[in-house]
């Protein structure tokens, strides 16, 4: 079925005649257009991208299914001037993906219809990944792959976060990549106890143990792994006995990975391998979250998501143990999940590498 | 005056009692925040930044004139739980920086409180940049230009259009820039010809113009600055002539632009410089735009802008020409617009460079 039929089927499921996607990584899903300004209007005998005269060449080489508009104004105004949505009383909205202006714009290009707004449109069907979509994220992965090996042999005592930093970004780049998944972490000794610290001009000392966090995006769709090295041999007498209880977790975690297991039962698992060790208190985020055209999306792999895991969904898993002043762990595959389990795309070593 | 205060006054001009910025740039130019997750509650007597418990030491570090609250859950329930609307009955709210979502969640936090949606809360006010502010604009720019004084020994035919953009990324990195304000542009031959081309494999040729757009951010404050080179010798007989046009256009605007001059004005600067030259169906896209907190801001300059440009505003001023299926031109400065005349930051040379 195609993508557009899948969401005339939610409409019509909800009792609606048309749905407006606002929601760019949802757009492209849905016709490939990846601009940076656009809008999907889907009727049940249409469907419609606008957006604006910088993307005509773009959008015409782009989008299949859909017709494509070119706005000279505001991208609202032009729905309203093609009567796009003339035949349409009830229209589905994303609530979470409109600002109030813009709906105050999109109610007046269909003044007497009602509107329904929603949250997570497709979100269940954007995690059922295409072959397509899953080798993309392979390729991305490959990459990221590639220059975490590249890095041992350039990592060394004395350089700051931010240049390591540097050094992950360009390989990416000269790789291929088509831009970065997101800003790399580089948190090292202490900082490392920071989930999000930002690559800083602290030197990596001797001891340190440094978590490096990155992905890249090939053909819209990221790559994203963890490991944490050390320089030298770890400082903290605790270091190594967190490490592998973090990979513990990891590797448990991964072995009841499979299609239908409820995201909470999962981080259950990773959960219950730390709090046995005793650092329960030093997991505070959850186990991971869905990856494709954004690197993070549904479904959160947590102790308070409701989501079911589904067949062909790529997920993270990435559990840590953050201690605050001295150092944090955290390693992260990436996974295809299966009916009978998980293929894990991260390749890199989980060892503890000293270098 | 505090920048807090400034705010109280645009509530206060209103006839409101309170405002909620959930706009980021905003929140940090308020109050000094820098996370991704935030908003600042503004009422009479008190302002509160609420945000996560990733945020939590940053927060106490970057906040002032603000309390910092944690939120466990949805930032807007805590605002309720904290009752910092308990006391307003008519809120100015941020309807271009909403989800339609958030702002019910907004109205359930002060039920019934009047809520009174602002475009553009504090563009004006942002626009007259401190001292500190051009400051870090300046650094930001100072890497810029010396990152395009090293490309012009590393630029050869045969490279591909990501391999230069990797190496524009790479160097901004390594000189120390937060990140990059945005992706490089690094479009050569025919695809100069499109304003916003995102590099490709494509490998420069012997002839070629090749547009380069790129800036960085230090401080959160952003750069902004465009050349066009050729590779050896132009091939198309007309490229001398239309760069030297676009340069004649950029710096009659720039000798034109001053405090108090109508954006409209100096755009019709530049373009009557370009249409007398014959070009003028060619310059699709506005002259210029502000730039501080992020590298698109207001004012816009524009052939449709409004605005009348603020002293101590930051502008580009960027004419370009692009012939389809030939090739682009394009050259911006990046200026600090004062009583008498602009102050160019960018130091870069605006001749035609062969490499």
């Amino acid at each position: 079925m195609q993508r557009v039929d899948v969401l005339r089927r939610i409409v019509a499921d909800a009792g609606a005649d048309a749905a407006v996607v606002t929601d760019l990584a949802d757009v492209r899903w849905l016709c490939g257009f990846s601009g940076s300004n656009g809008l999907l209007v889907v009727t049940t005998d249409g469907a419609t991208l606008v957006t604006d005269g910088r993307y005509r060449v773009q959008a015409a080489q782009e989008v299949g299914d859909a017709e494509v508009a070119i706005a000279s104004g505001p991208l609202f105004k032009h729905v309203s001037e093609l009567n796009l949505l003339a035949k349409a009383e009830h229209i589905l909205f994303q609530h979470d993906a409109l600002t109030v202006k813009a709906h105050r714009d999109l109610t007046a290009a269909a003044p007497s219809a009602e509107f329904i707004g929603r949250s997570r449109l497709l979100a269940e069907h954007r995690a059922r990944k295409s072959p397509f979509e899953i080798d993309a994220i392979r390729r991305a992965q490959k990459i990221t792959d590639t220059v975490f090996g590249e890095l041992l042999s350039i990592i060394r005592e004395g350089m700051t976060e931010a240049e390591l930093s540097a050094e992950i970004v360009y390989r990416h780049l000269r790789l291929g990549a088509e831009r970065m998944a997101f800003e790399p972490i580089v948190a090292s000794g202490p900082n490392g106890a920071l989930p999000h610290a930002r690559p800083s001009a602290r030197r990596l000392q001797r001891g340190d143990l440094v978590v490096l966090d990155f992905g890249c995006v090939i053909d819209g769709y990221a790559s994203d792994m963890t490991r944490t090295i050390s320089i030298g041999e770890p400082a903290d007498q605790e270091a190594t006995r967190v490490y592998d209880v973090v990979v513990e977790a990891l590797l448990r975690s991964t072995a009841e990975a499979r299609a239908g297991v409820e995201a909470v039962q999962l981080d259950a698992v990773a959960r219950d391998v730390i709090g046995e060790a005793g650092y329960g208190e030093y997991f505070q985020h959850g186990l991971g979250h869905g990856v494709g055209l954004e690197t993070h999306e549904w479904p959160r792999v947590s102790h308070n998501a409701e989501s079911v895991i589904p067949e062909h969904s790529v997920v993270t898993l990435e559990p840590g143990v953050y201690l605050p002043g001295r150092f944090g762990v955290r390693v992260e595959d990436l996974v295809v999940v299966g009916q009978k389990g998980a293929d894990v795309l991260t390749t890199s070593t989980k060892e503890l590498i000293r270098v």
